[in-house]
């Protein structure tokens, strides 16, 4: 399409650069993480978001634990133990620690190694972001008109994001798709992020609040909703970021299909059902003000749970890198966990495929 | 309670001052309108906004253009006629310019006559918020957790309020009293008008975002739901606030009550339904900044209605000056319209009684 897709990490082979996302689109700043405890700190603080590019992030910490503590284990240990709970909802981060942690277990802390997995970790993520497109294809008609909530792009994922790469992927097929977007508050990700990355793509978004989505349905104008996933539960309980559960309710009641799509790494079978995935409850004070601008009076409190949860009988499908799981969602992602990832040079060689225009 | 009643608005006899309501809680400003056109772009721009309230400043639009144009009705009726035209969805703009013009018809256009039948739209607002309020006893027991919608208070009325002042007489009542207030998207009018009136109050309001209110409901936060209203149809469908509709999808879907409170000013009659009620387009622009600051990428699109409707069977009841209606509400409402309005005598001694706390 003529743009390059943004990318909101760089790693340098000695620290890890972060695009400061709270700050898009009105400034394009980066932070230098170099130690561990910055990358914690730049989850925590929401300078990196996306459930499954925060697991990268914290790979990468892990590697830079590493560096620091050279022959020392239990440092990184500790450091690993530090970033898995900078935020606890997305289980993609702890995931991508414990699988950077296992391998060096394994094979020795050596720094070279957790770049490495790492790298690998990246690598396989632009794959499944890719995947989930191509399995997206069998949910988006051409001229379909797509309700979408946060950000699952780019700036969420190492690749083409997962509900926006479900778009990008039917775009690139040539089918022609209207995004509707929730500016999602508190922080706004719909708005500030997935507005600017779909509208560098000439996707030509159309933005609402969060509050319209019912009359939106209502008036025949959405025919399908695809969001991403900050952790799936064994049952296919979907936690996601607040506002998802309300989108789910609305399109049961109107007939409309509500799509979530994921890598993989973000279903997590030890969990069983939605009740037991810990929702983060976030600061009161970034309900009560909108880009540090203060909307209520002084002193008024506010509900601030970052996420909420979607039950897997409001899903009609989860679209994944191990392809489209059709309900019953506990069979479906007990059968893809039993079979497994795709092949990983197959996938790996995907993104690759997708760069070279088909005639 | 020790807190003096918010007044959006002043007659001082040549002029209508109107409080700058898309500034607070910033600040306090004062406009002050001394001609029709004056008012009616105050209502276009929202310095004045509820349904009630917007109803009475286009009153007094009205006396003002009989001061503008002494023996020229037909300039009057031209001036009314705009006021008519300044938002499309509330129907007692329509109803209170056509009251004073009414009489004017009758019995002459003479100044102090438009003036008197302001002041007795004015009196008689206060009364139906009033009664509405005592109307809503009935739905909000003791320990009531409440959600509500937009703001339809002090600044949206000429009394306590409408879904507000079922609220107040609740608490007047000596019921303790939870009250949830959205944000509101796009204009704010719950962080920035609600919580402010209820916090001077002392109810300690818990601010959410529009986002929010489905993950409230589904952790069982939420009692009962209760909005104002733009325009109530002849079968009971509600215009109201954009994301009013959602709202009522949601408390349907976790069988939660769900009730509109509004003055029988609000109620039109001759509008069969909710698809018949023209629904306010506004500008993209408000969309997409907050507060003046830019939230979007430049030149993104935007959907902006400024009102949805409520289908009349999501409704549990409407809370009016005439009683609380209940489905089926079509009948309800031919009902409460053959009575006609209470005893005005009565009704404007209310609020006197409110104001002497019963031991």
């Amino acid at each position: 399409m003529g743009v390059e897709r943004v990318q909101a990490w760089r790693w340098d082979g000695q620290a890890l650069w972060l695009l400061d996302q709270r700050q898009l689109p009105a400034r394009e700043c980066w932070q230098r993480c170099e130690t561990p405890e910055a990358v914690a700190e730049a989850i925590r603080e929401m300078v990196v978001r996306g459930a499954p590019l925060i697991g990268l992030a914290a790979a990468w910490g892990v590697a830079l634990a590493v560096r620091a503590w050279p022959g020392r284990p239990e440092r990184v240990r500790e450091a690993a133990g530090r970033l898995v709970q900078a935020r606890p909802t997305a289980v993609n981060l702890r995931w991508a620690v414990q699988r950077v942690l296992a391998r060096l277990e394994r094979e020795g802390f050596d720094f070279a190694r957790a770049e490495q997995e790492a790298q690998a970790i990246a690598r396989e993520d632009e794959a499944a972001c890719w995947r989930i497109g191509q399995a997206g294809l069998a949910v988006v008609p051409d001229g379909a008109r797509v309700l979408t909530h946060c950000n699952t792009g780019a700036l969420a994922t190492a690749g083409i994001g997962t509900a926006l790469g479900v778009l990008r992927a039917a775009r690139q097929a040539g089918r022609r798709v209207t995004v509707y977007c929730t500016e999602t508050r508190p922080y706004l990700q719909g708005a500030r992020l997935t507005a600017w990355e779909l509208a560098r793509e000439g996707f030509d978004p159309i933005l609402i609040t969060d509050s319209m989505a019912g009359a939106l349905m209502a008036q025949g104008k959405v025919d399908l909703v695809v969001v991403g996933a900050d952790r799936i539960a064994r049952n296919g309980d979907v936690a996601n970021k607040v506002g998802t559960y309300t989108l789910a309710v609305l399109a049961r009641a109107h007939g409309i299909p509500f799509y979530v799509a994921a890598p993989f790494s973000s279903v997590d079978l030890a969990t069983p059902d939605g009740r037991a995935i810990p929702i983060e409850q976030r600061s009161a004070a970034e309900v009560v003000q909108v880009a540090g601008v203060p909307i209520a009076p002084e002193g008024v409190r506010a509900w601030h749970p970052a996420f909420d949860v979607t039950p897997a009988e409001l899903v009609d499908a989860l679209i994944t890198d191990r392809g489209l799981l059709r309900p019953p969602l506990a069979d479906a992602l007990a059968e893809a966990a039993r079979l497994g990832p795709c092949d990983g040079a197959a996938a790996a060689a995907s993104p690759e495929q997708r760069r070279s225009p088909t005639p």
